[in-house]
């Protein structure tokens, strides 16, 4: 998609083709930075301290962390540490552990010498990939958006809610839950997004909104407090967020704050839709509110909120009183049940053990126990 | 209740015996500043501003505010003058209405020379009773928090999550929504307290959990969207939250977010309360999401977040793109059928239409209409 007016993707290789280049999201909204990344050490960094972040951007980033890691030492042992470095940066999105799996199964049986380039083939397969999911998922929610459309009056503008940013910034690009409002939009149908805000790390202001408005998508900034209000007076007319992880039985882990929202747009009859690409799937798991773990941040990102003054300094003010303690969880799971339907690269499945093993049958989650579990 | 060890109240008479006395509560936690208000123009811009705020302080404020304007001029022509400005301040919150009421009900019929004193006892009264109200509303929530306590180890914590700021900086003393947490902890009830956030404007981080730690309340600030995972975890026992407006079949207006905090209340069995002093209740309006007016403020009380930088300056950062359109909703609705119970100061009252009008036939928005259709 495009930023600045320059068409781009969130992650690419540098000039001179091995280095990796992502965008420093932390400084969005207020400032466009690029930051290189030449060592493994530099990609778990960037994907701990979110200056890369989103489900699927995060399994691209540990692939190239691979990259590096083997242009080092191509050693098993070099292989291991760094697939240890990567999988601990974050716990709950699944794409990072599906990535990592998919280097280690694309150079673990070569010869040394080999292993970099074969890992740099699957890297960029990796985000190729990712790109034609994304841009499927778009294609499949299209329908969704569209067949609203058609009920209002012409010119009438479809509202989708979003929460957390699950657009090109989270993936390689396109997006999975704004992959079918980009398509919408592009198309002519006049989309309007509510951005939720996304407290605490402001996704949603800072990623959301901006995405949109570099791509020229009509958008409204909204605390979180405030889909709830918005569906009881039939201001949204879908949901559509992204995920972390979504289970066998089709339980949704996504941004702290998903489950509030799916439980407002089940009682209010909205539809509740997920942007789901298939790395996203964890088939070794099926209750995803027992079994998921949920990362715990630090409470600084509560207790300050960073951004521009009015005389165009960046500054981090703290809101919350010296001494109070402060909690910080970044994900929670939304049960099957709250969810209208998976938009996946393959068509709309439904959030059930059934539908999900039979669109995925060949997914690589799902081992023997997998099988059988899904079966029963 | 105690702001930096001193015992105080949230509004008081300056010692001019005429002048008036708030907080300049746009400044907490950070800078504690008193502010004297000595025409209805200042007591208006302190409620439209949210200088002072919470539905019975509100209620107290304007009291005062029409003390001041009769000071000036004490004619019909200025009585008027000084409701009007008074009542179109803040759209939802009915103790505005109720004490403006009271107030032309107690000077109307007696001759000039007499109404500034009797406006100045009304409003000393309205200040009186709300702390009777409140205290009473903690006598009868109390029992809520013991009975937690005794289902619970003994020194195991009572877990009590709260959304915005019903305590005593909201009302006149004590609070509602906080009132028996207040009286639970000086009892020796180990209770804990999670507190909103509650954005745009932050009155859970900056006001709760600010007089909480004055009054040395064990508290928690967490994002508005934490509380679904923590109630899907046990984690959270009861709800308790304050109110703007309760209607006639017990429908709760309160800060936008409410609603979605009722609904995960309700989807995982957590009972969820709200504080109602009788002066909070409409008996006017029947159906909430329908009829009560949501203010609408401004946009940047969601773009921006005012805070102490490091060094110690209050600075406001905008945290939304340039160029993004906001859009803030001051309250949301929670319909009756997800609320436990309504703590009054005559007792818990269940959220319907009979229960309600058994527990006030005496209350003064009960005209002949709406007795008729509370005994339908």
């Amino acid at each position: 998609m495009k930023i600045n007016g320059l068409q781009s993707r969130s992650i690419w290789l540098e000039p001179d083709g091995w280095s990796v280049g992502i965008f420093d999201q932390t400084g969005f909204p207020h400032r466009i930075d690029r930051i290189r990344l030449t060592t493994c050490e530099d990609a778990a960094r960037a994907i701990r301290t979110m200056q890369t972040r989103g489900a699927p951007l995060i399994g691209a980033v540990a692939a190239y962390g691979i990259c590096l890691a083997l242009r080092e030492e191509a050693s098993d042992e070099a292989l291991e540490r760094a697939y240890r470095a990567l999988i601990a940066t974050r716990p709950t999105a699944i794409n990072l552990k599906w990535a990592l799996d998919e280097m280690v199964a694309a150079v673990r049986n070569r010869p040394r010498a080999e292993r970099v380039s074969a890992a740099y083939r699957r890297a960029a397969d990796i985000c190729d990939e990712d790109v034609a999911i994304c841009e499927a998922i778009g294609r499949h929610g299209l329908p969704l958006i569209e067949a609203v459309a058609a009920r209002k009056k012409p010119g009438e503008r479809v509202n989708v809610l979003t929460h957390c940013n699950a657009g090109w910034l989270a993936t390689v690009d396109w997006g999975t839950a704004l992959a079918p409002v980009y398509m919408a939009h592009d198309k002519g149908v006049p989309v309007h997004v509510f951005a939720d805000e996304t407290r605490p790390r402001n996704q949603g202001a800072a990623l959301t909104a901006f995405e949109l408005g570099q791509h020229g998508v009509p958008h409204t900034v909204i605390p979180d407090n405030t889909g709830g209000h918005l569906m009881q007076h039939g201001l949204v007319d879908l949901v559509i967020v992204g995920t972390d992880r979504v289970t066998a039985q089709g339980d949704v882990c996504n941004k702290i704050g998903t489950y509030l929202k799916a439980l407002a747009a089940h009682d209010n009859g909205v539809p509740f839709y997920v942007g789901l690409p298939s790395p996203t799937l964890d088939f070794a798991v099926g209750d995803g509110i027992a079994e998921i773990p949920i990362e715990e941040r630090g409470g600084e990102e509560v207790a300050t909120m960073t951004g521009r003054t009015a005389d165009g300094r960046i500054e981090t003010v703290t809101v919350v009183p010296a001494g109070s303690p402060v909690t910080n969880y970044g994900f929670d799971v939304t049960p099957a049940r709250l969810v209208t339907g998976l938009i996946t690269e393959r068509g709309i499945v439904a959030p059930d053990r059934e539908a999900l093993a039979r669109a995925f049958p060949d997914h690589p989650s799902r081992g023997p126990a997998q099988c059988r579990a899904a079966s029963a």
